[in-house]
């Protein structure tokens, strides 16, 4: 059996067609390009027949990434991830059955790992030795790293607003980084003008078809790691929505192979900033398309997203698992930031933030119903944003005594 | 079959037993205590019919890990790190067999989350409700993250100059955090009152007994993932040295419950920095303790530990093992944390880029043999220490041309 089952690539708006063994950007129709995979070779294998369960990071999935050649793969160890029970959040909004699925525990910190590390693999495969991408900061640390890794060339730009950490993460890497006074889609625009001026491989959101079949990994993973009680609903933080548009991905494939136990699907959940809402606004009028959004803003930068590119795959996502979109307040995202470190002891970005403040509210208003399973997909670690954390901690003198120290009477 | 073979608790020293059902801090002769199982109990019996392989995490070793009852087990997901090959490295210090065992991917960033998961979820399961320790940073961050789930209240105290990111996680796991002038030994003695005084559990490095448990995972690990190929050499970065401990105390365990192929053992190597260097002194004296280290001074702050209260159980993992113990510059450390990010991809710590520097040096003067398998241990994450990276990076404004975009002919 070969490595990969990969087929060609295919236009999910005109169903133009493309090979896979040279590069290909966006569809000449201007749409991002989907991976087809030959599953009838699959057909009537079992899941555990296919999956190389040996290994415990996302290349268990091999046969269904796009990489033809193992020898092209560029890994750091990302992916199988963990779900850790959120009991004492659930307990507090009304999910006993609330879990996280935690995507800080991978290289960079951040899911965008999986992306760049499918990503990236496939640009060896296709022999480029050249990138460039706009980025709101972790996608350009995971994919300026795992250039490197790969020997890769790569020009970051991203807005002078992104987490600091992850210019930290640019640097170290040998890119080439460069900031924007503005927005991503500034930083969009000036890639945009290099890729045609130099002939770089672009390795912007959908831009390149590979990126997504990193993030649906996080799909399999879950059906996976939830085997026998498939979750009712999964909420995903959306800016580019790429992450969600692979889970639905991967749902249907592995519907295809037969492998979801019931044929359960799982109602997705776009979360976005009330500061920069799109999907959201668009999902509230049945469109299926979404409108830039002026000025936007929001804590939760990862999700400042005015145009998704892919918006159309994310709204038809919501539709066909009968989803929803939700914006949720600054306020929100803030304080449910510090309650997970505080009763959960986990310590998540901002963006994952938003999910468990977005489940409060759709259990609040009976979306969510009594005894359902919820995962919220917590996208990176809060480490990545030290500047959400005020401290300001009392110093002591060497051989202080520690009557020094405020004993607190008041227990957990 | 119970969750955990635990049997007791014994000195190393004096060889007296305690009963590890409750609460138990140093021996009465002053020595830390380590705990037993009934490894005959488990003998005959296969690894995997002994590890719960379903289980992502370190508790799939829950059989040989002191938690008695599951329902204590503090868990946010961590253990079973990947083992990530360093070919380009290798290639260049002339180790082709050259891997990193990448302890970044875990809760809170560092290896310090196995010990406080192991070491919180058995002082719940003692009934502890308020703990305190002196930490580097990234042990305080894990304690105080994991205490917050487990709902004890945490005390800790470390110095003004420990990673800014790690203050950050302590503040916001609502633990009590102070600061102190001076180095962990100083912080070490207030905490030390503050027990004494308030009748707080004393969570100091080695005054408990059981996160050395959670370290030793790391072997465990190391050994299953290796398995028909043991290393030959394992580089750890060597502060209070509890991972080091760990792991000889795993792979003792292993042997005697004839797991491990061919009986083999890898040589352990303590790697510090010149300017704090106690261990390697007393290695090179052949001594079995060692001396405080006065002024002691390095980046990589985690090991600036001047006096380790288990060096005499450091150094005989060292001596039974033919490992070694070396110290290697700061100018080195700091050429090979940049140099592992620009050629592996791999964003490390600085603990971890002085292994690397320890391994080019054992393998240019023949300690480390031609084609021997090395793995060097990465106990944390780049991010955490992002004061280490210098940027500078131009600034574009929004409509900038590309032309402003300085494109480098010199490929990779």
């Amino acid at each position: 059996m070969s490595f990969s089952s990969i087929s060609h690539l295919v236009c999910p708006k005109c169903k133009s067609t493309y090979d896979d063994t040279i590069v290909n950007q966006l569809c000449i129709c201007g749409s991002p390009l989907l991976v087809e995979y030959d599953l009838d070779s699959l057909k009537g294998k079992k899941k555990n027949e296919v999956i190389n369960t040996k290994r415990h990071d996302l290349w268990r999935y091999h046969q269904l990434l796009p990489v033809r050649n193992p020898a092209h793969v560029v890994s750091l160890g990302e992916g199988l991830t963990p779900i850790i029970p959120m009991s004492n959040i659930g307990a507090k909004i009304g999910i006993p059955q609330l879990f996280m699925k935690d995507e800080g525990l991978v290289p960079t910190g951040s899911f965008k790992a999986r992306g760049a590390a499918v990503g990236v693999s496939k640009a060896k495969e296709l022999g480029i030795k050249q990138l460039a991408m706009p980025t709101n900061g972790n996608a350009g640390a995971a994919w300026s790293l795992y250039s490197a890794r790969a020997g890769i060339d790569s020009y970051i730009i991203m807005p002078v607003d992104a987490p600091p950490i992850t210019r930290k993460e640019v640097a170290v890497s040998g890119a080439h980084l460069y900031l924007v006074n503005g927005l991503i889609s500034d930083a969009g625009k000036i890639v945009g003008e290099l890729v045609k001026d130099q002939g770089f491989y672009d390795a912007s959101t959908l831009k390149e078809p590979y990126r997504i079949e990193g993030k649906k990994t996080m799909g399999y993973e879950l059906l996976e790691q939830f085997e026998d009680s498939i979750p009712d609903v999964i909420l995903y933080p959306t800016g580019g929505g790429v992450g969600l548009i692979g889970i639905y991905k991967a749902i249907k494939e592995w519907q295809e192979l037969g492998w979801i136990k019931g044929n359960k699907i799982p109602r997705l959940v776009a979360v976005q900033a009330e500061g920069c809402a799109p999907i959201v606004k668009a999902w509230q009028e049945r469109k299926t398309e979404s409108v830039f959004w002026e000025n936007s803003e929001t804590a939760a930068f990862g999700i400042n997203v005015p145009k998704a590119i892919g918006d159309f795959l994310v709204l038809d996502a919501l539709y066909q698992t009968d989803g929803c979109a939700i914006a949720v307040t600054e306020e929100d995202i803030k304080k449910v930031h510090r309650e997970t470190a505080q009763i959960e002891g986990a310590f998540i970005c901002p963006e994952g933030a938003a999910t468990f403040a977005a489940a409060a509210t759709l259990r609040e208003n009976g979306w969510i119903k009594e005894g359902e399973t919820v995962v919220c997909l917590n996208t990176g670690q809060g480490i990545k944003y030290p500047e959400l954390v005020e401290t300001d901690p009392p110093v002591l003198e060497r051989g202080d005594s520690a009557s020094k120290i405020a004993v607190s009477s008041v227990l957990k």
